[in-house]
């Protein structure tokens, strides 16, 4: 059992991750840390933390696991604030959304605690954010990535590996860099398609909304993300989102040739093919 | 009370429309007309239609209103058909998802009958298909938009008008031309993208959505619709929906700056923007 675990950033992914942790009697004291003393003290209230401190060093100390839960764009100076209150047995690690960017500040900012920084990320989430919308079933059967650094030690890594198994995830390790090709395509990308969508159709018609189907619904619910978390992992996932946004508007520029052409076999395929796909995917 | 409405195309659409009519009890005999009888003898035996022939001189035969239910690829053939048995008081009306083809269709097809057929769509439906998804309540509190041709009498249009609101449908009228321009950005837009999502997922990775989130289920729901179905579509509503997808791409070129730039204000923006409207139009 953990003794005394902290949150740092006790929203949407910490709330829950300290509820999941708390309702399987993983630890004895789930510590939050913040900025803001008001929701400190309303997720102490609602149960979701044991406690809290607003002072950093209050919140780590004798910390066996501190989980860095703000978003990516807060790492480095958080990163700086931690480094000399790491203590040789204490594991810091991270639920961010990028890779390969963490893993560079925290080789540039760690120094001889590098060993003790593991980066992880659990693919969970909702439209929603704060502690409020947390679950502590969130994480059930849900994959998270632990992308681990050269210098950590494997006891290090099965402690969190093993953290986020007790809270019902399903633990796969890779690079950072191919966690960060594989994201940018499976999330970063379907987010900034659903962002764009909805900016386009107000931009052509304020109330387009009443005449969408269903589908639309479902379609834009990953636009109403949080901005600045979603800013973060732009600015930190840069060259792999560019990427697969262009490489993506090849394959509508494909579509548009087969509309255009009136081409009923290549178009009927097309749409026979993403059907197939994601039948198989979901069923 | 209708006496006899028949069905063409006893589908998700024209299923849920029959059962619809049928519980509300607006119709004495709700006839279904398709290629395939066993198909139709099945939907007989679940309650859906109360009878049905595979010969559409019997199946329209004394009907009130007709009911084109079919994918719109299949219109001009079966408007042919139908020209020598519509009656002067009988009502054609279609559910097609594009109105300006179909007006253009029907104008070059009905002649002297062209009054009779009254152009309509139900924005509503499912990813799944066929008579087996079919449900009453499908249209509830959905938008129906009518765009009627210049010789369409008041009373046909009201009857029309009528049918769809006591199944529980708003109705909106617009011509052929705003549906099309507005459905191919609020509907086949939303299904072009989610289409080509999927297939360049799989064409990137096979396994990709092992590591996507519950975003990707609900943003790719809509990649499961009916290949044949988007197939006509697509070639019914060619330039608007070329038009969306081109413009579509305009503002994904603009998030693509921002990110090259990176430019948070502009990110912050853009994703606000977008969670703004999304929530706006949902809530």
């Amino acid at each position: 059992m953990i003794n005394k675990i902290t949150i740092i950033g006790v929203g949407l992914i910490g709330g829950s991750l300290a509820k999941a942790l708390k309702s399987n009697n993983l630890a004895n004291i789930v510590f939050g840390f913040g900025r803001d003393q008001n929701r400190l003290e309303a997720a102490t209230k609602e149960g979701i933390i044991n406690q809290y401190s607003t002072d950093l060093k209050i919140a780590v100390d004798g910390a066996d696991i501190v989980v860095i839960a703000t978003p990516v764009g807060s790492f480095e100076s958080l990163l700086h604030d931690l480094k000399p209150l790491i203590t040789q047995h204490m594991i810091v690690t991270d639920v961010g959304s990028t890779k390969s960017s963490i893993a560079n500040s925290a080789k540039n900012i760690l120094d001889e605690m590098l060993s003790n920084f593991i980066p992880a990320h659990p693919i969970a989430g909702k439209e929603k954010s704060g502690f409020e919308a947390s679950d502590a079933g969130l994480f059930l059967n849900k994959k998270v990535i632990i992308t681990p650094l050269d210098t950590n030690l494997p006891e290090s890594i099965n402690t969190i590996k093993k953290m986020w198994e007790d809270v019902g995830a399903n633990v796969d390790f890779m690079s950072s860099e191919s966690h960060d090709e594989l994201l940018g395509m499976t999330s970063h990308l379907p987010h900034m398609l659903a962002f764009s969508l909805v900016n386009y159709l107000v931009s052509q018609n304020p109330s387009a909304s009443i005449y969408a189907a269903g589908g639309f619904k479902d379609f834009s619910r990953i636009a109403s993300g949080d901005a600045v978390m979603w800013s973060d992992i732009c600015l930190n996932n840069k060259a792999q989102i560019i990427k697969h946004i262009k490489n993506y508007q090849k394959t509508l520029d494909s579509l548009v040739s087969f509309i255009d052409n009136e081409n009923n076999d290549k178009l009927e395929a097309f749409f026979v093919n993403a059907k197939k796909t994601r039948d198989s995917w979901i069923g």
